[in-house]
This record gives structure tokens, sequence and C-alpha cells, in this order.
């Protein structure tokens, strides 16, 4: 019989026949785990003349809530990056997967829809980067956050001469004066029901036929399960922030993007994030 | 007599010629004063049969050091950037101006040298984002400054397993770690003489022949004036940050890019910095 060695963890979580080879299993092994480049390296056994189906072998993680919060605490208590910091490289990554997905010229004007928290802060990041990207993005806030980080974000979209809305239109409104919406409403902290003030909006995003960008988590979703209505929206694109969210398996839209290319390799140890490679200098990839 | 209209500012920096028609000229005038396509609105002076020549002609604004200073703290003030924000942003575009410019495959070991101020912190950011590109930077530190900001930006990069030397290598020991140098010494806020504790690293950088990437200000350059004293080195990759400050007009090294994609189009307009557009998504491009 003839045999690779294949590491441990990813031993436990394929077929049961590669686990019963487990403890003598381990090898140099691509953390992208592109199946066609592995296909060198999958255990033959000779005497069944078969190979493991390693096709959803990607080790990427998903993280449950718990982990989720735990990951981001320690980015700022452990390595001390700032908010302001990973904020910013978290919007400008989405405003990049956006770009890569839809790009300007037929999806010019973009409605960013920002929550109270930080996901709305990303929000706020992504609406001024892509404006410089040479979108027209507006801004729906409707409940600012009263603290100077959030304050000077919305700020400095002010300053770019980014209009804010006041009222959440309606469908037809919406699908008049815009080409995309990104939802940057509730990430990895929500906890339903969704508050009074953002019932409208939450309805737009449900109802709309325009294509939907949604940061971190598809706002409404249940941060682990996904959809948890019948009217839940599907965005088109997820901007995954840091490491996906166990919700992400339910995703079935068209683009599925990591961002926040800043997790220091200790970290990604730690959690056995296994994050795909980034390709060149790019601040997202696509899953 | 045919002509076309050329804005005021950039008539006056131009031919004579030009100049005794200034008042009646005007047009729209691409920012990137790509000669090549500008050609064919050249003005053509019918009864002399010339054409005027525009070789130099990207109108592109070098600041003088007041003019950096004040765009700089307009950034802070009017706009509220916050110092973590951009400095996070134009850490990162030195860190893609060297990828660009020194591929990893043959210059993995890069030594950031890092000042007492800004420059120095948007140092540290680099070598963080250099190591997330694939590169093995290490620091030199000498005078860190003991504000939060600075203390966390290094804490990063030690819990990113970016190794800090204690002392300066001299030319020989440098030319056998490193196959790059960052200059991350000192900006546009610099005033002459250097001071101790920086002698060795200035001496470094001025006898290596290791390549140099400077940020934003080749270190010890009078920020106008360029190259004082015959011993002061010449960056192979300049990086200006925000827009290029007047000394670079002396730069002659092979590569020059900006970075720091984050000026608001209003600040642009009221310094009238004509920052050349910055392809696709990129956050730096060449000059």
């Amino acid at each position: 019989m003839r045999f690779v060695q294949l590491p441990l963890q990813f031993v436990r979580k394929q077929s049961t026949a590669l686990s019963l080879f487990a403890p003598a299993l381990s090898v140099p092994f691509s953390p992208t785990c592109d199946f066609h480049s592995q296909q060198s390296r999958l255990p033959v056994f000779a005497s069944q003349s078969r190979r493991v189906s390693l096709e959803n072998c990607k080790m990427l993680k998903y993280l449950n809530q718990t982990e989720a919060i735990n990951v981001d605490q320690e980015l700022f208590s452990e390595y001390k990056f700032s908010v302001d910091q990973l904020m910013e490289l978290a919007g400008l990554s989405c405003a990049h997967a956006v770009a890569k997905c839809f790009p300007t010229e037929r999806h010019r004007r973009v409605l960013v829809c920002c929550g109270p928290g930080n996901n709305g802060g990303d929000g706020l990041v992504c609406a001024r980067h892509l404006a410089l990207l040479g979108y027209t993005p507006s801004i729906y806030y409707p409940k600012p956050t009263p603290k100077p980080l959030y304050e000077n974000l919305l700020h400095q979209c002010q300053r770019m001469d980014i209009c804010s809305i006041a009222e959440c239109p309606n469908v037809q409104n919406a699908a008049g004066s815009y080409d995309l919406i990104v939802d940057a409403l509730f990430g990895f902290s929500f906890k339903p029901p969704v508050r009074v003030d953002f019932v409208p909006v939450v309805e737009l995003l449900q109802q709309t036929k325009l294509p939907i960008a949604s940061v971190d988590i598809p706002s409404g979703w249940d941060v682990e399960k996904g959809k948890v209505n019948e009217c839940d929206f599907e965005p088109s694109l997820l901007i995954s922030l840091t490491a996906p969210k166990l919700c992400a398996k339910h995703f079935k839209g068209e683009h599925h993007f990591l961002g926040g290319r800043f997790v220091p390799p200790a970290l990604q140890e730690k959690y056995q994030l296994n994050l795909p490679a980034y390709p060149g200098s790019e601040v997202c990839v696509k899953l």
C-alpha cells in the first residue's frame, strides 16, 4: 500500500477511510488545499484502488459567534491594533471586493446602509474608499453612534461630498436611484430581533432586486445558522472579514470574498484559521 | 493662428511663447498631463509653425515644506482623519510600492529603519504589511517614541515575529544580512542636523550598495532643495506620500511612486495637487 502523510487535523475532517490512518499521517499541506494541486499527494490505497475525494476539502475555518468575538477582542487586547486601523483595512477590502464584482461602469451609484456598530463603521470606511475608486456612494445611517470614531468617519464622508440620506428609500425609489446596495447594518455580534429603526432598511434589502454586497454577515441572518426567516435576503456578494463565520456556509450567492488582510500568523495558528493565500498584494481574495 | 486653451497655471510654468497668450488660454486638461495624449491639443502657432514642447509638463504639484505641513494638518483638523488611519494607508502603500519594485524572490530580507516621528510610524506599518506580503522584515528603531500610537505599532510588529535589531549594522554586515533597506527615518518636518542617535544609520544609508526605498523624503535631504551634501544618498525607490515634496524634483533614482490614496477631492482642489489617477484599485501609482 502506498500512501502520503496528511496533517492530523485535515484527516479528522475527511473521510473515514483516511481517518483509519490518521496517527501515521503528516505532510506539508498547502492551507489553500486546492484539490487539483493536491492530486499527486492523495493517498492511494493499492489494495482498494480508490482515491479519496477531497473536492470540498478547503480547510478554511468558519468561526462561531464566540470565536468571532474572541478573535476580534484579541486583535485589540493582545495585538494592540486600534479599531481605526483594522476598520480602515476592513472597509478598504470591502471596497476592493465591490470593485472586483461590480465595476463602476454599471454600478456607479451605491447606497451604503450603515448600522450602529462596527459593521456600520466598516460601511462608512467602505463608502469613502468607493468614492476614491470612482463610485458615487450615498449613505443611509439611521442611528449614528455618538462616539468620536463614528462621528469622525461620518465627517470624513461628508467632506468627501458623499451625501447622507435621511430616510430609507422604498423599493421603487431605490431601484431608480441606485445600482448596488452595500449592507453594513449588522455584524457578528448581532442578536435578533431587528430594532425598530432598522426595520425599513431590512425590508428594503429583503424586497429589492438590486444586487447587495454584505459586509461580513448578511444582516438579519443568524451568525451561525444563516437564514432563519423565509424573507431573509441573499446578497450577491458576501465579504467575510478576518475569517468567515459559520453562517457563510449557507451563503449561496454569486461572490464570496475574504477581506481584512491583517491577521498575524500566530493568531491564525491559534484559531486554526487556515486562511487562503491572498494573491500578490491584493487586500481581498475570492473564496 | 490656431491655438487651444490651456490652464493659466500650466501656462505660467511653460515657455515664454505660451505665456504671451496666458489670459486667453484655458482648456480641460488631464491632470496626468501625458505628453503623447496631449499632442493633439498642443497649440499650433500657424504664423510660426512651431509646437511648444510640453515634455516636462506633468502638472503634479510639488509641495514646499510649509504646504506639506499644512496639508497634513488639515487632514487631521478639518477632515478629522486619525493618525492611525492615514498612517495605516500610507504604510500599506509603501509596502505595495516596494513589492512592485523589489519582488520577494530577490529582496526578501528587508531592513526597515524607523525614525522618531510619523515617518518612522509609516515605516512600522510598512514593515508589518511587508511581512504579510511574504517579506522577512527586520526593524531598526533606535529612538522609539514613547507614545501609545508608536508603542502599539511596534508591539504589532513584535507579535508578527518581526525582529528588532538593537544596533545599526555596518555596511558589510548589512550587505550580508539584507536585500533591501527601507528608509523611514525622517519626513517632511525634518530640519538638519541629523541627531547623534541617527548618525550611524544615516552613514549606513550613504555607504551601502543595497537598494534603498525612502518613505516620502530621502532622509537627510533638504525637503525643498534635495541633496545638500556630497555624501547624501540617492534611493532607488522614492514613495511620495499624499503628494510629492519639492525635493522629489531632484530625485534621480529608478522608481518614483505616489502613495496615500486618501486625499479628498476638495483638498486636492484647494492645493491644486493635480494628482495622477491611481490605476484601478491600486494604492500606489508610478510617477
